[in-house]
């Protein structure tokens, strides 16, 4: 039996991470993180719960990976520094790959293997084939994966959108010979499955912001995902057709720029690009200037020329600032706020909302429906999606006519065994998230996060007290210090008022009472609660210091 | 010459609150709250500064209210608090402040006028008309106010859709005739500004909502906000046709379907209504509930169902659950949670996403076009958006026709002095924001919002040492206690090494050095952050309390 086990994807967008088992091979479709969600206070972003990989070390034989998005790579360096297997990725996701093992120090160790599109590689039993896929990021593939039991399908994140770069259109042809040859089982990407029709054609978008930009009067700025290489390209072309200069600002996108560069994917015309220190030496009419930032991200070169505090860049009236992407739910207030600030500066600010000037990466109902008539599968499982498009993308499937005892709708940490015959969802492995804060892998959880909400919502309250350990007499405070609490200039009283509130407690348990000061400390702590909660409405973190010395 | 100061609503979505002032006499326009940004960590919610009607205050003579939702009338029972003046609404806007006033233990002295649309009332030089308009709740009004200077019309939240209730429509006869009377100022809602074209016609909604509870087979929960009456009676017509049973669940929904009744603008047949504690002597295809927590909101009864906590109420298949209103921006992430929860207990769920049940309340920009033709206002000022919709607001006025220097953009805290022969937009008096947290109003500022952020990231860490004042000998500690740092059991060595790092600084400066417990403080608090920073990658806030004793 094939065995799928899904660690990361299957119950949320981002963390996509899937494990392919047969016999004694173990390879890995991706190894995303995710961004933490609102009550994750502090955590940096979070990854697969990797412990199955750790329990079977040594059959692990491989990690493929469809493309350089952090959903899909984020967590390798993670992967790599327990189980050190080797890496297979087209070029510009290999690109990518290396730059940020760099960063973690695992460059020089790790085995990355360039694999093409249409080129096949082998894993133990799999043969594995690279699908080229049209998503916003370039070179990004699907994967045909030939086992003993059958062939299966993985999209990837992938869109049909028929216009982009040259050499980056999905290859349909592929999926379809797949089609013809048998699909065992499909597993294909559930993003945007309740988004009706079918994306917007990028020919259209660049259209639009080429018109936008013929029209502006004085320097330009788009703001974009740094790896949606394509847009870039895009808007160099309208640069040269105007006979702008160009600037890349933001450090993802000059690395990004960089390395597409060197691959060949970007194509730049002699002279158009210069340095943003050289940018006083143009008027603004002849500057397009592509940067980050498009969500909001705060230290991000938009959000530093929106507040005002970008070293070579103070906007003004006659700018316009396009925002070419998406409004990410969760970012829409800092983008909102960012694009409030441009204007008020002056610019004149075009997005999402208001122009048609982004296209999402992934397929809408009508491109999904198409894939699964192109590769005609025995099978369908919905991957990269929460719970609710894993079930409406089985729904899908079901009116393209996979009977609904062929959808697999499986969830993270589930055991799929699969073949001709059929298929069985067996009990779960540990699946969890592991949350990564700071240099710390795993080692904030949930009584940790219940502590940073309790002080965040309402603060802290210190009482520091010492008494004579002999007579049991008060030898210092007691002294009570907040923080995050009150503003204590103008409720000072508060304080104050809980000082007496203290005292009487200490008074009412003489030093003869047993277990006196353990006594005290829960009397104070109930009663500084209830005190707060009577005359301010609040329930600070009280923590007494009571010592005898 | 007349006087207008925004207070709130002129820079943000919420918080409306603007003030008319003419010679001696002030009145107000609504008096709403906004809800928490992100970022103001434990607020409950935000009400407008009104410091200078506590300045002004005898010259203060009402509120006048134009609609009952929380972003209007929510900050009432704060003002009328401090300053008692008559509230003028109509008759469901009264009904839920009387409610609020109620709550808050102000309605016994509060003077609550009647007012209904066409009715005018006179407040000093101002002569006030109620002009009904179609809005999501009802009894929603705009305001024609005749001043010594011209008229000024406010819209309040509209929009224009044609099928509404029984007398619901948009009054947009009488802003015709406001038009042809002739209108100085037109003060319109900017919230939609950003959408082309108008809003879905509310017919449809409600054949879109029928179809969908025709075709289920169990039981119905449709979520909705709870003053949202037209769009219950919808429910109800529905449920009257198919001779089901309906019941009510949720405090916010019971309160406004009672009020809405008293008032006749509900109307419910006979035996129709049960109780939610007789739901199990029907079947469950005989039932439709109404309840409460479309936006995610984690105490409200849906929130509970999906989690499974409900009392009575326990979703399984054959369930159908409908949210029929909008993701507000801010709750993406909860909605979608609660609607994974739902289907995987089996649920079918119905949401704005993936079908045509909800429509907006607010005009859309050919909606707004049609407000500025009918009113042909001398000059045009945008209320009700972030600054960006303002600015998007004067545009299409100027697309209408309304010259640039006709065009009023101002915000909140301005004062916009204005008569025929044109306006003047003088310096700012403080209009900030005021945060309520529990029953302090105003006492959470700036920096206890800093510390509950910093506390909220990456915890805390006490130190706790005593002194012998004489010797300088340590007679207690270092004891070292956090919380929302570490997971204690995990990582126990860091604190353990961090006591190593407080004793060698302690060590360190010799009982004779002058000011030594400060010195100590300073140096613990610097070592402990970059040790903490070096081992983990945290920064947590450290807190050292250093005795004499």
């Amino acid at each position: 039996m094939l065995k799928l086990i899904p660690l990361g994807g299957l119950g949320e967008i981002g963390l996509n991470m899937m494990v392919v088992e047969y016999g004694d091979t173990i390879f890995i479709v991706d190894a995303g993180l995710m961004f933490p969600e609102a009550y994750m206070l502090g955590v940096d972003y979070v990854i697969p719960d990797m412990d199955y990989l750790r329990q079977n070390r040594g059959r692990v034989s491989g990690v493929v990976l469809t493309h350089a998005h952090e959903d899909h790579i984020g967590a390798l360096p993670y992967l790599l520094r327990e189980i050190n297997v080797p890496v297979f990725g087209t070029p510009f996701t290999l690109g990518i790959v290396r730059h940020k093992l760099e960063e973690h120090e695992l460059l020089s160790t790790a085995a990355l293997h360039e694999v093409l599109p249409r080129e096949h590689l082998k894993i133990g039993p799999f043969e594995i084939e690279f699908i080229r896929v049209n998503h916003s990021i370039v070179d990004g593939v699907g994967l045909a994966i030939r086992t003993p039991v059958g062939m299966l399908v993985h999209t990837g994140d992938f869109k049909m959108s028929h216009t982009t770069m040259e050499g980056m259109l999905t290859d349909v042809n592929r999926f379809a010979q797949c089609g013809e040859e048998g699909v065992l089982v499909l597993l294909s990407d559930s993003t945007n499955v309740e988004k009706e029709g079918h994306t917007a054609s990028s020919h259209e978008i660049g259209a639009e912001l080429a018109r936008i930009i013929q029209a502006a009067r004085g320097r330009i700025i788009v703001a974009l995902f740094a790896s949606n290489i394509a847009r870039i390209q895009q808007i160099i072309n309208i640069t040269a057709r105007l006979g702008r200069k160009i600037v890349f600002n933001g450090r993802s996108i000059e690395v990004s720029v960089s390395i597409a560069r060197q691959l060949g994917y970007l194509s730049i015309p002699e002279g158009m690009e210069i340095d943003i220190d050289d940018l006083s030496r143009y008027p603004d009419d002849e500057i397009i200037m592509v940067t980050t930032g498009s969500q909001g991200e705060p230290m991000s070169a938009l959000a530093r020329m929106s507040a005002g505090t970008h070293k070579q860049i103070k906007i003004h009236d006659q700018d316009t600032v396009i925002l070419s992407s998406k409004f990410i739910p969760g970012n829409e207030k800092a983008i909102g706020n960012i694009i409030n600030n441009l204007y008020r500066h002056g610019a004149n600010v075009v997005y999402e909302k208001i122009s048609n000037i982004h296209v999402s990466g992934h397929a809408f109902r009508e491109e999904l429906k198409m894939m699964l008539n192109l590769t005609k599968p025995k099978f369908f499982m919905p991957v990269h999606g929460e719970y609710r498009h894993l079930v409406l993308h089985c729904r899908l499937a079901g009116e393209v006519g996979i009977p609904e005892e062929h959808q697999i709708l499986a969830q993270d940490g589930q055991i799929i065994e699969l073949d001709d015959n059929g298929f069985q969802i067996r009990d779960s492995i540990c699946a969890g998230r592991v949350l990564i804060d700071g240099k710390g892998v795993g080692d904030v959880g949930r009584s940790v996060l219940k502590e940073r909400r309790l002080l965040s919502e309402e603060g802290l309250v210190v009482v520091n007290m010492a008494f004579d350990e002999e007579t049991g007499i008060v030898v210092y405070g007691p002294d009570i210090v907040s923080r995050g609490f009150v503003f204590e200039t103008e409720t000072g009283y508060l304080l104050q008022d809980a000082q007496c509130v203290v005292l009487e407690i200490v008074e009412d348990i003489t030093p003869d009472v047993p277990n006196r000061v353990e006594r005290m400390r829960q009397r104070i702590q109930s009663a500084l609660r209830q005190y707060f909660f009577f005359t301010i409405g609040r329930r600070p973190v009280i923590l007494p210091f009571l010592v005898e010395i």
